[in-house]
């Protein structure tokens, strides 16, 4: 079977905030072969993946994506793998190739799973899918009262876990830090596991960030997310082992297999934090977890946006029954909830369960998407490159 | 001052060609600001960097790269530091950003030059600009006869060194790559630096890699570049100790200044190779050469274009007087040639010379540069965010 079109869909909330909310638009990738069609979701910038994937060729390892997807073979997992390795070769050094990437290889996954009525876990050489810890992802409040009363609404839908992230946190004084990581916890009681995820706020700068170890051990945090920009390999690997010792967890922002190996090897993390829709798909993520496994390094996804990007996020470590815990998007906008029909719902027990269904089980409801579809038009030297197709 | 007007244009010659040769279209920034106008240039796929420049807000984290830079002051090196920080800041989730930043980053350090009358590599704290030593970068020719000519003719300009990559080189077979290793030492004989880029063929695999060395040795290799993608940390280590011995040399697909210091801290190499076009402009790369140099690891400008961005790429380490060698073009396009009135040549002990003048000292042809500006109108929902400046 031949891959017969490849269409971009950039949808957008009417309004976009000025907040740390990846959720307000979405790039969604629709592949088609034969009578069936695969689904993916890559992150941000909608807009500049769409050039990455139309733009003319600069030379020969910078070519446009659509280059190393259109017309080619899509029967088998080898057919997945030779399109990632394609890209990487004819589109090198196009940097948001391997965000455009990300999106086009979750549909290949989705699409093959539809044509082998299998699950994407199962193609992936998982024999089961084990239940995940979903911890409720949030950003902190602006004041550490509202944190207080978005941790206990937590508490009261039922997560055992909860992340607080973002907001004003790392960006005014120690103090207020503290105060922000009190309230959190205050909220949520003592047996929630409490994350905490610093956005990278202190770049490289250990000393701000060391700091707040002492607040992190009051609190029990569960650990700390991404301190530093990601890649900083030295500050990470000396803040794992400053005192009172606080396990790091970083990782979202590699965008492929090299970087997230790297982290893994050198900045001495506790978790590996992966986004699928930017390290180049569930192919490159699925190798980020067997190494993780035989690292002894903890897997969780990243996810904050829709429905099809977390089912899409969860199937690379489906099958890793220790690696619980996993990123579940609470405060999305509508836009991501109208994505997919079917929603992953936690059960009686808290837990999630990957979908168990062709693919990755999901349904895109392209009539409830209509209203945010968003209209790009690119023309070059007067020839139209790219016009966004109806949904 | 305040930053008035940042305009790009986007160049390129009338065919592209499917050939491993950076200079066939190019990404010109320019930035003005009161009576006075500063030029950068960045790396591949300009219609993708436009994009990133002009995208609809994502989120917080995801904001065009013009938000961080129109309208900003540009009085003194704080500033420009300033609208780094921003760049990050704002724009951390847009990978093509990094790139972007470069040619942004160069326009500004060539237009505080101007501002100041002082060359770009004074601000950046040198005393003096010391001589380069270029060596002739170019490719492989498609047999071992072809490249043996091109050595041929390097060797009579005069050439003290010489780089062939690319083209066949890792393709085909042992045999077929040590008959093209041995064509470029005939051509050169004995005295010339001869350097080899690998163009990151064998991607992770060291066993590929490793069954060169032995011809490099042969061959007496000044170094061994980019035998694997930018960021495999382990395999480059393991080559690095591996027999017989060959100096690795690699990169230049940095995007940021961390994993730039992950080269040089995890990679074992003895060279770092910097593209000022990629990495986030002269602020990024100057970094890079500090670490470089307290690590005893010799700083490398990657260059394959222009005259301008030679300019651009030699400041970081003008100051660096053991670092000697630099990388020259010499097959560029016309296009590439046309960029700058003036030209970098080599004096008459074939060394080169940073421009001793304002800025980075070069002029900018705007006149031969129109012929090869290509028009791009970009809309998103009936609304025209981008359209082509006239040059």
């Amino acid at each position: 079977m031949k891959i017969e079109a490849v269409d971009l869909f950039y949808l957008s909330m009417p309004k976009v905030l000025d907040i740390g909310d990846g959720s307000q638009d979405a790039l969604l990738v629709r592949i088609r072969a034969g009578d069936y069609e695969g689904w993916g979701e890559c992150e941000a910038s909608p807009l500049t993946s769409i050039a990455s994937f139309v733009a003319p060729m600069s030379h020969s390892a910078c070519k446009p994506v659509k280059y190393s997807v259109e017309g080619k073979n899509i029967n088998d997992i080898a057919d997945i793998y030779n399109i990632s390795k394609l890209v990487y070769e004819n589109s090198f050094d196009l940097l948001q190739a391997d965000h455009m990437l990300s999106g086009i290889d979750i549909a290949l996954w989705d699409l093959l799973g539809k044509i082998k009525q299998a699950t994407v876990y199962s193609l992936l050489g998982y024999k089961k899918a084990y239940p995940k810890l979903p911890y409720a992802s949030q950003l902190f409040g602006n004041t550490p009262e509202e944190t207080f009363l978005k941790a206990k609404k937590s508490f009261d839908m039922g997560f055992k876990a909860v992340k607080f992230g973002w907001g004003p946190f790392g960006k005014g004084t120690l103090e207020e830090d503290v105060a922000q990581l009190r309230a959190a916890r205050e909220g949520l009681g003592k047996d929630i596991h409490l994350m905490i995820d610093a956005g990278t706020v202190w770049i490289d700068n250990n000393t701000d960030a060391s700091k707040r170890l002492n607040a992190l051990k009051e609190i029990n945090a569960y650990c700390l997310e991404e301190p530093f920009i990601n890649g900083e390999l030295a500050a990470y690997k000396q803040l794992s082992t400053a005192s009172p010792l606080c396990p790091l967890a970083a990782g979202e922002g590699c965008h492929n297999y090299a970087q997230a190996a790297a982290m893994i090897e050198y900045a001495g993390l506790r978790f590996i934090q992966i986004d699928t829709g930017r390290i180049g798909g569930i192919t490159a993520a699925k190798r980020v977890a067997d190494l993780a496994k035989a690292k002894g390094v903890t897997f969780i996804n990243h996810t904050f946006t829709s429905h099809l990007a977390l089912s899409a996020s969860l199937q690379p470590y489906a099958g890793i029954k220790d690696d619980l815990i996993c990123e579940y998007p609470v405060e999305s906008q509508q836009l991501a909830l109208d994505i997919t029909k079917e929603k992953i719902l936690p059960d009686s027990n808290g837990m999630i369960h990957v979908p168990d269904l062709p693919g990755l089980g999901m349904t895109v409801d392209t009539e409830k998407l209509r209203p945010y579809l968003v209209d790009v038009e690119i023309n070059v030297n007067g020839n139209n490159i790219y016009k966004t197709t109806a949904l």
